[in-house]
This record gives structure tokens, C-alpha cells and sequence, in this order.
């Protein structure tokens, strides 16, 4: 989820990181990888179940490390919600513990055959599914991710580098500690799990170049982050996060389920990627609907930046409204704040969106079977819902169990992505001495 | 295919394109992609064929263009395989059309649901396969590819940019002429086929920068413009093309077997990326195995640069043995010459090969069925092949009925790329309201 700002920005050289060291580290990381890559999930479930009972066992050191990061948080005037985030309580470390434990119960995707005929000639030929290899992940000030992480990759027979925000560095050290004692434990190599070493954004750029010992970078948080790692980065980079979602109420539209599926999409969690950030409505029906959801939203605690008609309709309601710049239909507020405009027709909505979406996730709100059909086939992002609030897009949501992040981009891997996103694959050719 | 060494090398620039021009061609691109995407089969079926029949019946402007370009090349000294792959004649022009007919016939990939489900809460989730949007294509000095490329975007929904090489600029002027006329005719868009303006090497660079624009590129020819792309590209890349191939000789093989395929796979035709370049033996089949081995090498014309153990067995033989060196090891030679060296176990071969390869494909000789399940968990390559040539390694043989290229990244797609592999992917969620 691309709610979280804090934490790693690329700025300037703040301190040196021997060059050498994430270097080592990956290397580390790939011999590791060859290690794991052929283990059969018994023996990465037992790992995984290791680390849920170290990290039960060993919460009283990850609280005592955490309170080091929160203290100096504190002590930096970190604001409360990202404090918030930053802090681990034994009820929460039980928590990330119970999601190791789902993770283990998950099916082993590598293996799986995702193809696989008799070719004309007798060969059997069969795809299956294979690690990537070494997964390098970036991300915010969130120690929860560093289980996480951890555990997906694992589950998937990748080895990890993780590289967390400074701010959680004592958080993240202890918690990876443990983590490396129990896959130890269970027989797996340590190195399966590294933290890259050093606090300084050194580490990330050396991460950036590792290309032949990094198979893929993920990097999760805010969006300059996203940008410098896609544009800087010769290693794979999948682009997660940024969401500025649309919700359409067609010139049809069931007016209460509008409204619910509105509210919901922007205000059930405002800081998270899939809620919605922009509201679009038919001409047709802007004069029955827009009176209604513009008092929801007031009710709701949202500001609306709306165009002139919008502002029109809202001068007879509750709600705070303010006049739309081209600056309110680019923005991911994150906030209790929703841009709004009214349209003549499902095109025209078609068309502010592919002008302005980050193509996360956008809904339609419809009893047209045909305008539905339209607006699917359309609309070109990770997920568009009908009938339905922005808010499922989540790897919890569609059944995968877990989720390492929300891809925005279409090479690999689009939405949600569980398990088999941290997998590439292999094809296997069997003759009886075939040659061409 | 990775044969072709001829055309684009990213020197120093030699003349100058406006940037706006490549940067317009690709919001062209993008405008026509919107257009193209939702087409439903017939109608890109429809363009296809208008295009092999316009290619048939304007052969002799598609030859004269491309006499253009072969007097220019024999003019500048250029080799003659470099030239005969330049030619069209009329009867490769009738092929390429065949081919044309052939993407036609294939199954549209476009709205194939790859996954789909009811979630708990009655919401209908599918994962449909989309268009990528605007693909770009980097190739070298063979016109049949600006047909082949454009016929597979065309029909898995993309909009193509062609950046062939500036020595078949006549011949890819006029044939991309021709295609833009068929799919006009055909009611498509003819800028949904475009030719990336000018022959300097500043029109890539642009490429290479049209983040937004450009949704993937896939650089196809020499190990030298790829590492450039891969390295300099901020739109996502598919690596294609160096194979560095092995073939393994285990402990216990068939001879006859293994002398058939190790022969088939290094020269059937050597030029290509899938033939092989480096010879292991097991220590305990060496005796037996390497004077046929050599022989039959010798019989095929190909010369062995072999390590100490290769070369005391090649004294006995007819092969022409050099002592190889490191190069050797990493060379992917594509001609008729082939590196060996004896090894104490499968295990030591699979060093070698995680040591040395390109990653393309590795094949094993054996009667071991527990040798061939080793040797296929280990080795982690695009293919590996069990008792067969590692020219199989190919998207016709593997009954794709077309090939892009051939990636050996691990993200997207990995090995001979078909239509599916030029997809991603949007999910739909469809509900009755459904919040959370």
C-alpha cells in the first residue's frame, strides 16, 4: 500500500557507506538464493514457522530496539502518525507473527506448471515456476514490512535484501537478527535475509547498480523515491504504489449506491493508494446525485476541490468546497480531500482519466450493462471496478493472502501482487535424443 | 534470434533529429494503441491479411527500395552474409506475407482471463490479459523483422514503433509505407505502425527516454546495443538474445545420443543464439565419449578450444584443438568453433555453467533420471533440455507460432516471447455495491 511517506528520500550524501559492502552483501544474498531456490515447501514452511515463534519469543528485544527509533522520532519531531507506524507493541509483533504463520499456510508457487503440451514432435515441453532470485526491497519507515518482506520471499524461494528506512534501523537490525537465527534454525542459509548494511542513501544507489546480483528492486513509499528508483536504477525495478483512483456515476446510476460506493472508495482509509481521489459525474445525473453525495462527503469530513458546477451543486449542502486546478486532478491527496468534476459523457470521464490517473484503480457506478462494458474495456489501469469501491484492490482483498505491493506498471506484474509475482520461470525440454 | 551483428552500435552522434520528432511519433503511438486496444480479433485478423496482400502486390516498390540499401552496403565494404540478410527478393517478400497470414491465424491473446474467481464476499474478480499499449522495437539490419514485429504487435493490440537499422532505412520506409496503407484500408489506424524518423543514433537515445510514452522496448542484435539499452533506458527493457548455450555429457549418456546433439546443437547452424557454445564432459564418460565426440565436431568443421584434459584426448583425433582461455568460457562465439572442458560431477558442471552462461539455454545428456532431475532443478536458464538440442530453444519449435525474441531476464516473460508474452494484465471487479 503506497500510504506511507516517511522515511527514505534520495537527498544528499549524508554519510559513506564502504562501496564494497552492499556489494558483499548481494553476493551473499545470490549464493543463498541458489541454496534455496530448489528446497521443497516443507522446508520453507518450517523456516517460516521458526521465525513466527522466534519473533514471539523474542518480542521483548524487538520492543526495546523499536523504542530506540521511536525515541529519536520523537526527539526529531516526527509527526504522531508516522511515529504511529514506526512503533512495535507485543500485541503488534503477535500480529506480524500470525501473518508469517498465514504465509506459511499458502501453496509454494514455485513449481507450479504454467504451461506445459507434447510438442508435435514428441518433446514434452512444460513451463513451471522458478525464484527470481534476489529481491531488493526499499521501503519506508514500516518494520512491519521487514517481516513481511522476509516471509514472502522466503515462501517463494527468493533471497532477500532489505533495505528499510533509517529511521527504523534499530528496529529493523533486531528484527532481522532474529529472523536469520531461525531460518539458521531451520537449516536454511542466514544470508537468505540481509539487511543492506549502512543508514546513508549511498546503500541505495549501490543497490540500484547491483544489476547481475539483483534480479528485481521494489521499492515501496513515496513517489520521488519511486521516481529516482525507476529512472536511476539498471537494475529491474517494479514500480509500486501511487494511486490517484477515479470513481464515474454514470448518467444510470443506483443514487444510494453511488453514494455508499463514494464515500468508501474516498473515505474508509484516506492515506492508503486505493482510495479514490477523484470524482467524476454524468451530466444526467449531477443534478439528482451531486446534492446527496457532496452532504455525504461533508458528513465524511471531506473537502471537495470541485470544477464550477460542482461548486454550483455545493453551494446548497454542507460540504467545504474549494475551485479545481489542474493540480487537484493530478493529486494522490491521501487526505480527506476529493477532486470533482462534472462530464458530459462516459467518454469524456474515459478521457480525464487516461489524462490524469497514475492508472491504479478506477470504478464506474452504473445499472447500464452497456456502459459498464464500455468503461472496462476503456479504461486502461491495474483495476477497474464495477459497482464496487476502489478500496479492493489489495492482494488481501482478491484471496492472495498477501501482497508485497501494488505494481503500477504493466511489465511482469499489474495490481496486487502475492506470491507468484515473486516468481519468474523456466522451460523444460525432455527428448529421447531429439535434435533439429 | 540473436545472430545478427550488423547495423546499430550506439557510437558518437553523426547527425542531429529534432527531439521533438521521435517524441511525436511516439504520442502517435499512443493515441492509436488507445484505438487499437479493444479491437475485437476480426478486426485485427482483417488488417493482417490486407497487409500480406499488400505486401505480395507491391513487391517490386519493396525491392526496389531494398536495392537501394544493398548497393549502398556493397558500396561501404560490407560482408556478404551481412548483405544476403539485407535482400529481399520476391521470393522473401512472398514469405514474409505467408508469415503475416500465419500471425492472422493464431488465437487473439487480448481478453484471455488468466485468473478468476468469486471472492467471499460475492465480488466476481477477473484478470484479463491487455495490450502493452506502444512497443518499441530496436533491431538490426534485417527488413523481415519490421514485418514480423509489426504483424505481432498489431495483433496482440499494441501500437509499434520500428527503430531498425539505418543500413535498411529504403527498405523499412517503404515496407512500414505499405503496412500503414493495408491497415488504413482495414479501418485501422495507420499510426499504430510507425517508423522511428531519422538514422542517427539520437532517435534511440530519445527512445530510451519516452518513459510514459513507451511502454516496454526490446532491443534485438549485438550483446553491445542491448547492454547499452538495458543500461541507459528509463522505459522498461526486455533483455533479449545472447545465448551462451552448454551441453552437458553425464556420467552415464547414450553416445551416440550425446555425440548427435551436442553436434546438432553447436552446428546446425552456429550463427544463431540458441546453438551451443561450450562442451562438459563427466570425467567417467571421457574416454569413451570425447574421440567420437571430437571426430564428429572435426566432421562438422568445428574447431574445439579445449582445457588440458579436451586437448590430450583431441591428439588422437581429427579436430583442430586450441587450449582455451577464460574468453572462451564466456565466448558466444556463433561460428563454427566450441569450447570443452572435463568435469569431476554434475554438480562441478552446474558451476561451471551458474560461472559462465548467458543464461539462454543448458542441455544435459543422460540415461540418469536422477541426474536429469538434479541438473534441471540447478540450472537456472531460460531452458534446459533432458536428451535434446538446445536448438529447440525457440518460439516456432515450442508452438507459439511466432516469436518477438527471445528474453533471458527473469521479469516478464523469460525464453522464446509469443503473443501472450507482448500482454499485461488489468483485473476487473465487478460487485453490487460492494464497500468495505
Amino acid at each position: 500500500m503506497g500510504g506511507g511517506r516517511a522515511g527514505i528520500t534520495l537527498g544528499r550524501m549524508t554519510s559513506y557507506d564502504a562501496p564494497s559492502t552492499v556489494t558483499a552483501t548481494a553476493q551473499a544474498a545470490r549464493t543463498a538464493a541458489a541454496a534455496i531456490a530448489p528446497l521443497p515447501r516443507s522446508a520453507k514452511d518450517t523456516a517460516l514457522l521458526a521465525v513466527a515463534d522466534a519473533l514471539e519469543a523474542r518480542t521483548s528485544e524487538i520492543v526495546e530496539a523499536n523504542a530506540v527509533d521511536t525515541a529519536k522520532a520523537a526527539a526529531a519531531g516526527t509527526s504522531e502518525t508516522v511515529i504511529d507506524r514506526l512503533t512495535l507493541t507485543p500485541d503488534r509483533v503477535r500480529a506480524i507473527a500470525s501473518d508469517v504463520r498465514d504465509v506459511a499456510a499458502l501453496p509454494d508457487p514455485v513449481g507450479e506448471v504454467v504451461r506445459g503440451s507434447t510438442l508435435p514432435n514428441g518433446i514434452d515441453l512444460r513451463q513451471i515456476r522458478v525464484p527470481l532470485g534476489v529481491v531488493g526491497i526499499i521501503y519506508e519507515a514500516r518494520p512491519n514490512v521487514t517481516v513481511d518482506a522476509a516471509a514472502l520471499c522466503l515462501k517463494s524461494g527468493n533471497a532477500v535484501l532489505l533495505r528499510g528506512s533509517s529511521s527504523a534501523y534499530a528496529s529493523n537490525t533486531a528484527l532481522v537478527g532474529i529472523l536469520r537465527d531461525a531460518v539458521v534454525s531451520a537449516g536454511l542459509p542466514a544470508d537468505a535475509i540481509q539487511l543492506v548494511p549502512g543508514e546513508s542513501r549511498d546503500s541505495v544507489r549501490e543497490l540500484m547498480r547491483a544489476r547481475g546480483l539483483v534480479d528485481v528492486l521494489i521499492p515501496r513509499g513515496g513517489a520521488s523515491l519511486i521516481k529516482t528508483v525507476v529512472e536511476e536504477s539498471i537494475v529491474p525495478v517494479i514500480e509500486t504504489g501511487t494511486g490517484n483512483c477515479h470513481v464515474y456515476v454514470d448518467a444510470q446510476a443506483d443514487l444510494a449506491m453511488a453514494v455508499d460506493i463514494l464515500v468508501n472508495s474516498k473515505a474508509q482509509r484516506p492515506s492508503v493508494c486505493n482510495s479514490a481521489e477523484t470524482l467524476l459525474v454524468h451530466r444526467d445525473i449531477a443534478a439528482a446525485f451531486l446534492p446527496l453525495a457532496l452532504d455525504a462527503l461533508a458528513d465524511a469530513g471531506v473537502t471537495v476541490h470541485g470544477d464550477g458546477e460542482v461548486l454550483s451543486y455545493a453551494e446548497g449542502t454542507k460540504v467545504t468546497a474549494l475551485p479545481a486546478t489542474d493540480e487537484d486532478w493530478a493529486a494522490e491527496y491521501l487526505s480527506y480531500d476529493i477532486a470533482a468534476a462534472v462530464v458530459d459523457s462516459l467518454d469524456d470521464a474515459v478521457t480525464h482519466i487516461r489524462r490524469w490517473t497514475s492508472g491504479h484503480t478506477e470504478a464506474i457506478v452504473t445499472t447500464s450493462q452497456a456502459a459498464a462494458r464500455r468503461f472496462t474495456q476503456l479504461v486502461d489501469s491495474t483495476t477497474v471496478a464495477v459497482n464496487a469501491s476502489t478500496r479492493f484492490t489489495d492482494g488481501g482483498q482478491f484471496g492472495f493472502g498477501a501482497e508485497i505491493g501494488i505494481s503500477t506498471q504493466k511489465l511482469h506484474a499489474r495490481g496486487p501482487m502475492g506470491l507468484p509475482e515473486l516468481t519468474s520461470t523456466k522451460y523444460i525440454v525432455t527428448g529421447d535424443g531429439h535434435v533439429r
